[in-house]
This record gives C-alpha cells, sequence and structure tokens, in this order.
C-alpha cells in the first residue's frame, strides 16, 4: 500500500464540535478501501494561514493528493477555493457559464422552500461560488456548490488539491465524478485495491486480545490490524492485500479457537445481525421507561424495518406503563417501578398491545437525578421475551444519562441478537 | 488572543471513523473559552511516523502547548505517551509506584464486570501504561490511563505537549488536573478569557446574513463571527474580548432589526427552549409514525424531562395507530396513515391515551421504500395540538432515510417552540 493521500477538513464550526466531521473518515474510508492509505486528517478553522499551513504540512510528507472538504459556500469566510488556487499557482477567475447553472439551482431551491431571498446578496454569493482556479478541472455542482481538481501550476511539483464541498450528501455525490477526474486519476496511480474483514468479540478485554496477536504474530505478515473497543464491543478490523489472505485465514483461525465463546460476528454489526433475523418473519414491539423510545429509533433506523417492527411504547409516566401496556398497578407500588418484575411486565405489555411476537421491556434511571441507595443512577433491568424463550438482565452502568441509555439500547440488541441468532450471551 | 495551542487525535478508529472523534472539539472549545485559540486539530493513525508528523507540524506553527489524545492503552499500538517522550528528548521508563496504583484500579473494574482476565496478559498491559517519560508530569489515572505533561528537555525549544486519554469522559474528568499543572499553565501564561454569544435565526440564508454583515462591519470591531447553517438553522457564534462588548451590543441590535422576524433566541439551544417551556407547567406526550421514537428520545434526553414528558407511542403498524392512540380504521382507510387527517388523529390520541396537555402526530415516508407517485419519499405530515391551539404543517424533505427522520423530528421541535414560546412560525 504505496499510494497515499492527504485530507483537510475546513470550518470553524467543525474545529469547534459545533458540527461533527463525518468527511474526513468517510473520505479516509473510501480511499483505504481503494488502497490509498491516509496518514493525516488536518481540520483547520476559517483563517486562511492556517489553511495554507495545512496543505504546505500534507504536501511535505510527499502525498500525490490532497482532498479538502467545505468552505465553498457563499459567503465571504469560504476561502478554500481561492486559498488553494493560489497555493497551487492558479489564481481564480469568475467562469460565466458556471455561475448562470448556480444561479439556476440557487432559484430552484429557493423556490421549493418557500424562501424569500434578497437577489443582489444571493447574486453576490453565486458569483463567488462560481470563482475557478485557472486551468482547474470543475466538478459539477450536486448542491449548489461545484467541487474542482486543482494541479500545481506546470512547472511545478506537488499534490494535485481535490476541492470538495462541505455538506455530507454533496460530497458523498460527487465522489465518483472525482474519482474519474484525469488529476486524481494519475495522482492515484498504481493504487491497489485491498480486502477488509471485521470480526467482533462481546466483552473481550483488549488485553486478552492482544496476548492472542503475539502468540500467532509469526504468521500474520501482511495483515494491517486495528481494534477498537466501545460498549462492550471489541472490534477488530483487518485490511490487506488479496495475496495476504492466507494470513487472514489463520487470524480468523486463532481468533475462533481462543476467543470463540465471544465471537458474535465475522462481519455483520449488531444492528445488522438483529435486523436480518428479525426479518425472516419475526415482528417485535418494545416499551422503554429509562430509554424513552431510544430502542425503537435505532430499530426502525433501517430501511425496510417497518416490515417487523410494529411499535413501541414510551411510557415514562406510571400511569402509562399501566394504561398503555397493562402493567399492573399493584406489580408498580409492590415492586417500584424500576424493577425485574416491571421489565417483564413492560415485555409482556409490548407483545399484548402490539400483537407481536418478540417484546422487549426496559426501565431504569438514567440520572442524574432520581438515584436513591436501594437503586442508585445507572440502574437498569431488562427483560426481552419471545414465543419460547426469555431472556433477562439487571444491570449497573456507570456513566453520564446519555451513556446509561446508549449502554441499556445496546444491551437491549445484545439480549436481543442472544435471542434471535445465538452466540456469547448478552 | 494570542495564545494558541495544536491538537493530535490519535488512532485508526478515528481517522477511519469507527468511532467519531469528540476530543478535539471539546478541547478546540475549552481552550477557546479559556482565550487560547486552535489553528489546528490534526488525525493520525496508530503509525508511529504520522504522529511524529503531527508533532513536528504543530511545533512548526510556533504554539507553546500541543494537546494529544488517545493511544495510551495497554495494547502495543498505543504508542503515544513513548513516542512523545521521545520527541521531546525524555526517554520513557517504568514507574513502578504509578504500575502499583494502575493494577489496582484493572483489578477492581474487572471485578465489577465479572470478566477474567489472563494475569500475565492484564499485568503486561498495566506494565506498558506505566511507563513515563523521564521528567514528565503524571496526571492520575481517571479510567485506567495516567495523562503526561511533557515538557522539552532542558535547553531544547518547542511547545510543551500534554498527553490525555481517548475514552471522552476520563479526558474530561483529567482535565482540571491537566490544566492545573505547572508546564500547562506556563505554555498558556497571558491568555485572556473570552466571551462567547450565540444567536440562532430560523429559515434565513447564510447569504442574507453575510449582506447584513457587510452593511454594519464597520462597527464590529474586536468580534470573531462564525455561522453555521444546519437544518432550516443559522446558528451565529460570537466570540470577544470583554473589551469589545459594545462591538457585540451593535450587532446583536443589528441582527434583531434587520433579522428580528426569524430570530428565535439569543443563547438556548432549541431543545432548550421547548424543554424549559415544559417544564414551566405542561405534560406532552408523542405519537410517531416514520420517526419511529426518535422525537421522544430527543424528548428524554433532557435531565428532569420526567416530570413534562409522559410517554410516547412509536405506531409503526396501523393496527398499533388504530388500538393504541385510537385513529379511526376509516380515516387509515379514506387518507392513508400518511396524510394530514391521521397525523392531526395521531397528535390527538397521543393527548386522549396519555392524559397530556400537548399532544404530538408525525406520519410519514422516510424511504428508502414505500414511496408512491402521489406521496413521494420525504412526504412527512405532523401536527402538534395544546389545549388551546393546534398547528399542522406537510413537508417534502429532500435526502436519505436518516435526513428525513432527523428533520421530521426537528421540524416537530419548531412547532413546539412556536406553540410554547412564539418566535418565527415553525
Amino acid at each position: 500500500m504505496d499510494v497515499r493521500a492527504g485530507i483537510v477538513v475546513t470550518g470553524t464550526e467543525v474545529l469547534t464540535g459545533r458540527v461533527a466531521d463525518r468527511n474526513g473518515p468517510w473520505l479516509a474510508e473510501q480511499l483505504r478501501l481503494l488502497g490509498v492509505d491516509v496518514g493525516h486528517v488536518v481540520v483547520v478553522g476559517d483563517r486562511p494561514e492556517d489553511l495554507l499551513g495545512a496543505l504546505r504540512f500534507l504536501a511535505g510528507t510527499g502525498v500525490p493528493l490532497v482532498i479538502t472538504t467545505g468552505g465553498l459556500g457563499p459567503t465571504a469566510d469560504d476561502l478554500t477555493a481561492e486559498i488553494v488556487g493560489r497555493y497551487q499557482g492558479r489564481p481564480s477567475a469568475p467562469d460565466p457559464e458556471l455561475e448562470r447553472r448556480i444561479a439556476s439551482v440557487v432559484a430552484r431551491l429557493s423556490a421549493r422552500r418557500g424562501w424569500t431571498a434578497d437577489p443582489v446578496a444571493t447574486a453576490a454569493g453565486v458569483r463567488k461560488q462560481a470563482l475557478v482556479p485557472a486551468g482547474a478541472v470543475v466538478l459539477e455542482p450536486v448542491g449548489t456548490a461545484p467541487g474542482l481538481v486543482v494541479p500545481p501550476v506546470e512547472g511545478r511539483d506537488g499534490p494535485t488539491v481535490l476541492v470538495l464541498p462541505g455538506p455530507p450528501p454533496e460530497l458523498r455525490g460527487m465522489w465518483p465524478a472525482a474519482l474519474d477526474a484525469e488529476p486524481v486519476r494519475r495522482a492515484l496511480a498504481g493504487r491497489r485495491e485491498l480486502r477488509q474483514h471485521t470480526v467482533r468479540l462481546w466483552r473481550t478485554l483488549e488485553a486478552q486480545l492482544a496476548a492472542t496477536l503475539r502468540e500467532v504474530e509469526d504468521g500474520l505478515d501482511g495483515l494491517e490490524i486495528t481494534t477498537c473497543m466501545r460498549e462492550g464491543e471489541l472490534e477488530i478490523v483487518t485490511r490487506f492485500d488479496p495475496g495476504a489472505q492466507a494470513s487472514y485465514d489463520r487470524l480468523l483461525a486463532a481468533l475462533t479457537e481462543r476467543h470463540g465463546e465471544a465471537l458474535f460476528s465475522t462481519g455483520p454489526t449488531l444492528d445488522d445481525l438483529v435486523g436480518d433475523a428479525l426479518a425472516a418473519g419475526q415482528t417485535i414491539a418494545t416499551a422503554e421507561s429509562c430509554t424513552g423510545g431510544l430502542l425503537a429509533a435505532r430499530l426502525t433506523a433501517r430501511p425496510g424495518s417497518s416490515a417487523y417492527v410494529l411499535g413501541g411504547v414510551a411510557a415514562y409516566a406510571d400511569s402509562a406503563k399501566e394504561q398503555l401496556l397493562g402493567v399492573p398497578a399493584g406489580l408498580l407500588a409492590e415492586h417500584g417501578a424500576v424493577s425485574p418484575q416491571v421489565a417483564a411486565a413492560l415485555a409482556d405489555g409490548a407483545r399484548d398491545r402490539f400483537g407481536a411476537r418478540i417484546g422487549v421491556g426496559i426501565t431504569g434511571i438514567a440520572g442524574p437525578g432520581g438515584g436513591t441507595a436501594d437503586k442508585p443512577v445507572g440502574t437498569v433491568h431488562l427483560c426481552v421475551r419471545g414465543p419460547d424463550a426469555v431472556l433477562e438482565r439487571s444491570l449497573h452502568l456507570p456513566g453520564s444519562r446519555t451513556a446509561v441509555r446508549d449502554r441499556s439500547v445496546t444491551m437491549a440488541m445484545h439480549l436481543l441478537r442472544e435471542l434471535l441468532v445465538g452466540g456469547p450471551p448478552a
């Protein structure tokens, strides 16, 4: 894997976290699967000298291609195209034909949204977006901003810079045309596509895996292995040239032999495993207290989930648990709303009220308030009931309200995985 | 604002997007509010030479402080401490006292999780985490990894490097101690704390705002203004030294005069506005079809929301709309599940079944399947009903399933804002 690229993500709103960057990781992943390695993603604010500094740094790492994202909007602080042009020795000038095309897109968008825009301000914005460095390849706008491919001016060395817009749908929509542009193809010549496989273990410590990898490392030539621990799941991603397939086979055999009891997937994510199993003729309904609809939202995030998700109730108030899910008032009074008994009654209520084959009940204390000595913040009870089996679980989770809610939902997904697919106990 | 810092985020899992980086933006924001400007956040993988390259680049920008996050775990690819030590001319050596403290933390965590760990592998991991560059300040672990403050070895110039762990709760927990460490204090001497204010406009184009800013720019000395457009909301963040308060007052007056009809907040987020208004004696229940519980999850994400969220139903199946929410079968047959009439019936059903003062109904087609010529993907109908008013809205949203769901929920939040707080129509 000898061909490399660098990425610059621009925008003060990204640098300060008001908007999470989704472009850098997406581009890095796309490039790696194409056999192009990314060593650095540099996030810069809207200051021109910081963008120039990042371009100089990445050029200095010797990469043949630098990709920038963002800074192509209509406002004065959107300076990427002009700065990249200057850096490459190609001053920018208006492209009247492009300006007309952008103006018609902007007019159509404004009309569709029913917004009234000051025509002078709009025209100034369009004119700015149609500035093109001399000799650059223009990539047609997916939204309003065109992309640009800007090689160094003739006679000068250095990377070609691919300038892409910031909104992820626009960037992704433009990606195929960008890869197809002649200067980009030239910059990435010699790349070799990689294979990538993911193995997922449940509740295995990274240190345990590290010990396994040390023992078998002699057989793993040509593999690039990265591991990531998240909410109890250890994700092991391996990339390799097709010539190293035998090494990967050895790795998978070692993982299966030493961690078979924890291995729950050699590919699909937890959500895919559960979703595919549900799609094979099951129906499901949820009853959530502390997670307030998060499990239903996660299950319905998958396209096609309407075929098996009948629905869910977020029952925050006790009266809602009683009236919408039939949880007996006596049970609530005797054990409290946060109890294994109520989790089971919620799962039963969800099955019953929605007429679903599988019901899930979650009740707990997400905090920061509401904890007691008996039932501290982080106490969560879950129940998953199918036609022939019931799985129950009580947890004491650390962390913030968000962490407790997210982990409770992940645990519910693992209980569903255990019920539907098998594998290690949730 | 003369004091600057640079940030390096390490980890192949971050570079490739398997884990979203939350540390770079958080640190940049903390530093900026302390009056320390961040020009670059560099994300690097696990390759030592890439981390070294990033350290050299940031040192070359002249910053007195570089902060690294991640790469302090027990596995062999966690190399940050050693590389930073080498870069600063301070070779690492075991710290036996620290090793004992980490070992006792690891033992406690393993016991609590009920995991069985191979003692040899665990001890090797602990030993690695207790390697400290000579002369570095150790920051006590919040999880298992200690932080480090590593100034350049005596007689050498360059930035002090603050080495922090990757898990956000550990990093954030260690931040006060890090700021308090003497070499960090010295590096940041001369900083001046900033004021920050946020103004939010609903449905205003960036180009319109740009025109306003151009007209009043002479009065805005000393303000750093960044804007960000997201789901119809234009967020304007202004940072300034307290001496520039008069400039900010002029900016706010101009925004109020020219965009008053769109200005819905001079501070709180949409979620805070709605949550605070609900907390003042309201109760709410939701009935969601295409958004599948996302609105309920968003409303209950706020601490204390159990005081006013009674619950919600995610009613995917028509039978669930009928049985759990009382939507008449005739209405579903006549107008279809995706119709303004059913949105209104869902809002009414939520109010009625949960006994809430406010009910919200959402029905639509999130896609990618399920669209027809009459009702294409992206068709969404919303209804918010309070005791004295009803607000309805029909949308044709572009984008992916996720985008349609997210925007529908945001629109529901704006309808709630309009009902409860007033301001621009949703």
